[in-house]
């Protein structure tokens, strides 16, 4: 891969720095804008660094700081609601512990100066977490996130994080993002992403294409960039070019206007050049997401991720609440289809009306998704009812979908409960592998099937979708990924049975026809991505699409099963892909 | 199933307690000898209660109790040594903790007496664990193991935990056991396990095997067992009987003998009825375990896990070192083969002269197995010097493979790197779900495959082996894992090489049938099952092997595979099986 480039326009910068870093495009469209970095570590506090010798003034100083910090995580958390108030609150309780004000306090009374005294206390808990066993206490990060927070504070250095303000659309550039950094943003404020770590399915790829940003990702030396720098960054090619002159912001403004021209042009249902429908739906957290789904021309929803309704409460949503949800979604698409997947909870997921789930080194391997229905079924029978009450009123298709489905007994299982709630349409995520492997046999208990290729491409490569240490693995073009897809995609075509896709690979515009190709009856993706997808499909027959599938197969890497899928897919470049 | 009989035998206790309690035989044999419940939960001290003012003299109490339980549990792990020890120190630090102390004491000075104080104290430990985010701190349950003992001292309750010294070898009744429970146990001790949870490849059922103990997991009422109580089991039928008669246990007796008889009346190679070679090979993690493989007739290993080399300890073995340990396992087998597995670390077994691993939400997914190599390939090179040095010194035939290989492309670099150290034979795991469904592409880069069932299994079904709650999804007679063996097989088979089986399944005799049906040639196992796998392999010939797994691959479940095989195995009633 070629990261460098002597640019000819910039002779003088030739020196400093290469004009033009290259990562992996994984959001469409150009973005233009001044780097914010975002803050790494904060330096450590000299050792022996003593105050003045004013002990309780120094101590009120870092109490005060510990106290902002837990006062700030708390404003951002209530700001941000949802999964990110409760990650965030924890946090704050950590900052609030007496037990570290105590440390802090005594090591200030022995004359340490108080950043130091902070670094120290933080240590002695820091050391008693990552110590314990082989896992490492999953908090350390949490942990050294407060301690840097108050030691900035108390040094005056820039605290580490994200704005959630700015004059001008930034290009946020990090080494890696989580979603406590980006609980906060908007479009307003980023112009684009640019990640030195994280393939097509991190958290930065899947926030970008849900926001509509334009980002890249797994770009090397991204974080040398200088605070501030002009940066142009075009999310198809993965191009991020520092300094670029105005003419090529221009261009690359003028091609992002062409290509929204272009793909304004196609509008209607999903369906191939030759005219074979594919559905274009939506993947949807809730009547909130309507709206976007609604104005990018989704023929209805793919994905309802109904997990919402049910996490940062007390008690379990009421079968009113719920039906009212529900409701609102299917009237969204009348005569429309709207497939709704069964609460998503488990270990990594807890529920606060359960009793507290049982420790798991590996929670996603645990007791997650319909494996927590087997040991609370009565959650599941109030959910299908009130999924059946909803879907009885209203002109949309109802489709229920059970996740984690991993064997023969369980599909029956859930197919038998919606059967029993009233529930006429039943069918299971294909996303645990031995559910691909053996989609002949689970075909038979249920209606549809629709593929998550996040999870499946985890399982399958035993790579963490959250690590991006093992990002390169998490690929959904992998062939091994692609065979599990075609053996899914194939036992539903033989059963005469529908069998969607609602992983990030449908968002893909390539690996959306590939699909396809492969017989997948269609699409779902977050709002941002139909566009692309849906002028992709339209430029291309179905037969094309085929022997895109067939090229991708017999490749043995992911790359190449891309180069031999775009290959046989002649009028991509039309749409600067 | 049936879970209880009415005993004929025993009228007189029929209405108390039923006589017979059944699970899953998952260690063959029978052991006799009073019950020992590993005691549960220590009750919580009640609320409110105070000592009678003397708060110095109970201070000392509260401090000597954590210290005794400190200093238990390093003699403990300096006993067990290796991994044990390392877990069983970081738990003693977490005893010692100064901030603890300090709580417990200002609680007492309150009037609070010790056990309270103690339980107190560590309650706010534990919240600040446990309230920490999603994932909950993996570290609760050592802290609460620590609580249990200090709070059991103070108040003359039974030690929770496992004696490692028996007057009669006792039948250890739990509801699961952890490595912990189980570091210092030994034949001498123990005449059987019985576990309430946990399945065919819980931790239980792999130490019950590798120690040649009788035991049966998922046995439901286990822990109703009276403490003391005579327990009769059977870990070929899963049968657990109740104050058997003198009758029984005498006829239990005599049925282990004439097992044992039949069993020592096959020696030699493995092979089926008919001559067909399957060689038998013993799985191994030091020199120190050879001794019971040779003892086992193991022909050779097939599984040398080096990790043992590379843990617990501060700086990385010297070559020579290396190379000595290699040798040992080399020269104990001249003309046999010896698989040797390279070092399987990651952030669950995390390596001490290596900088700490990233936080991994989960380890199992993360960076492990090969992927640390590609970071760290010094430690590979010095690695595979020493294999090849060490090899090139004896008669044994190495063959030297990688862990958790995901993809074609790790494959070539794995034996590219294995090449450049003058190594001949250069192979591959199979355990990661990609690697068998692509498995005609990666044969072509290696001279052999070598399935690891446990992971395989763990990934395929998304179900964590460490976790008794997914224990009957962790199953390798699931129909999709026999899928991933047989795709594995077939294509070792089509391009003329080589494909052994060194995960348990290769352990269970029926199995280990199906197994060589499907085209395996080679199988690895703990050397106490080599005899009974030996046995069965000689009792059928390899076409009703493969009968036997074309109908274990008909069925749709792990239990009608298992059930789908034996009809096709006729001998295995001569072997109790």
């Amino acid at each position: 891969m070629d990261r460098r480039e002597t640019g000819s326009t910039h002779p003088e910068s030739q020196e400093q720095a290469p004009l033009l870093l290259t990562g992996t495009g994984v959001s469409p469209g150009s973005g233009y804008g001044p780097a914010y970095l975002v803050v790494g570590d904060i330096p450590e506090p000299a050792a022996g660094s003593r105050h003045d010798g004013d002990a309780p003034a120094e101590r009120d100083r870092a109490e005060r700081a510990l106290d902002d910090v837990a006062a700030d995580l708390e404003s951002r958390g209530a700001r941000a609601g949802g999964e990110a108030e409760e990650v965030l609150g924890a946090q704050a309780m950590m900052a609030r512990d007496p037990g570290l004000a105590v440390e802090v306090g005594q090591l200030i009374d022995q004359g340490v100066a108080a950043p130091r005294a902070v670094f120290e206390a933080f240590g002695k808990y820091r050391d008693l977490l990552s110590a314990a066993g082989g896992y490492l206490g999953e908090r350390v990060a949490d942990l050294d996130d407060i301690r840097d927070r108050a030691i900035a504070l108390l040094t005056g250095l820039p605290m580490p994080g994200v704005p959630t303000s700015a004059a001008v659309p930034f290009v946020l550039v990090a080494k890696d993002l989580a979603p406590a950094d980006t609980a906060l943003l908007s479009k307003d404020v980023v112009a684009a992403f640019v990640t030195e770590q994280g393939g097509p399915t991190s958290h930065t790829a899947i926030l970008a294409r849900s926001m509509g940003v334009p980002a890249v990702v797994g770009c090397a030396g991204a974080t040398s960039i200088a605070q501030g720098a002009a940066v142009l960054v075009d999310g198809s090619s993965g191009h991020v070019r520092l300094s670029p002159d105005e003419d090529e912001v221009t261009a690359a403004r003028n091609a992002d206007e062409a290509r929204r021209a272009v793909l304004s042009a196609v509008s209607g249902p999903g369906a191939t050049a030759d005219g074979h429908a594919v559905p274009l739906l939506a993947n949807i957290g809730g009547p909130r997401d309507l709206e976007a789904a609604l104005a990018a021309g989704a023929e209805g929803v793919g994905l309802y991720r109904t997990e919402f309704l049910f996490l940062d409460r007390e008690t379990a949503p009421t079968p009113e609440e719920q039906e009212e949800a529900y409701r609102a979604v299917f009237d969204a698409f009348p005569g429309g289809r709207v497939v709704v997947r069964t609460l998503d909870a488990g270990a990594d997921k807890p529920l606060a009306f359960l009793p507290p789930p049982g420790e798991e080194p590996n929670p996603a391997l645990g007791e997650r998704g319909i494996r927590l229905f087997r040991r609370y079924p009565d959650i599941m029978a109030v959910q299908l009812g009130a999924l059946a009450r909803a879907a009885a009123g209203t002109a949309a298709k109802a489709e229920i979908m059970a996740p984690m489905v991993a064997t023969v007994e369980e599909a029956a299982w859930f197919a038998e409960a919606c059967r029993t709630a009233g529930l006429e349409n039943a069918g299971i995520m294909i996303e645990v592998p031995s559910a691909a492997i053996r989609a002949a046999d689970l075909i038979e208990e249920v209606d549809f099937f629709s593929i998550g290729t996040n999870d499946l491409t985890q399982y399958a490569l035993a790579a963490d979708r959250q690590v991006s240490e093992v990002a390169t693995l998490q690929d959904p073009w992998h062939p091994a990924v692609l065979d599990l897809i075609g053996m899914a995609a194939s036992a539903a075509t033989a059963a005469g049975k529908g069998c969607g896709v609602c992983g990030e690979a449908a968002a893909d515009p390539i690996l959306a026809c590939v699909l396809v190709g492969m017989g997948v009856t269609s699409l779902s993706m977050s709002a941002p991505a139909l566009g692309l997808v849906r002028a992709a499909l339209a430029r291309h027959t179905r037969e094309q699409c085929r022997l895109a599938a067939e090229a991708a197969r017999s490749s043995t890497s992911p790359a190449g099963a891309r180069t031999a899928a775009r290959a046989e897919l002649p009028e991509l470049g039309s749409l600067s892909l």
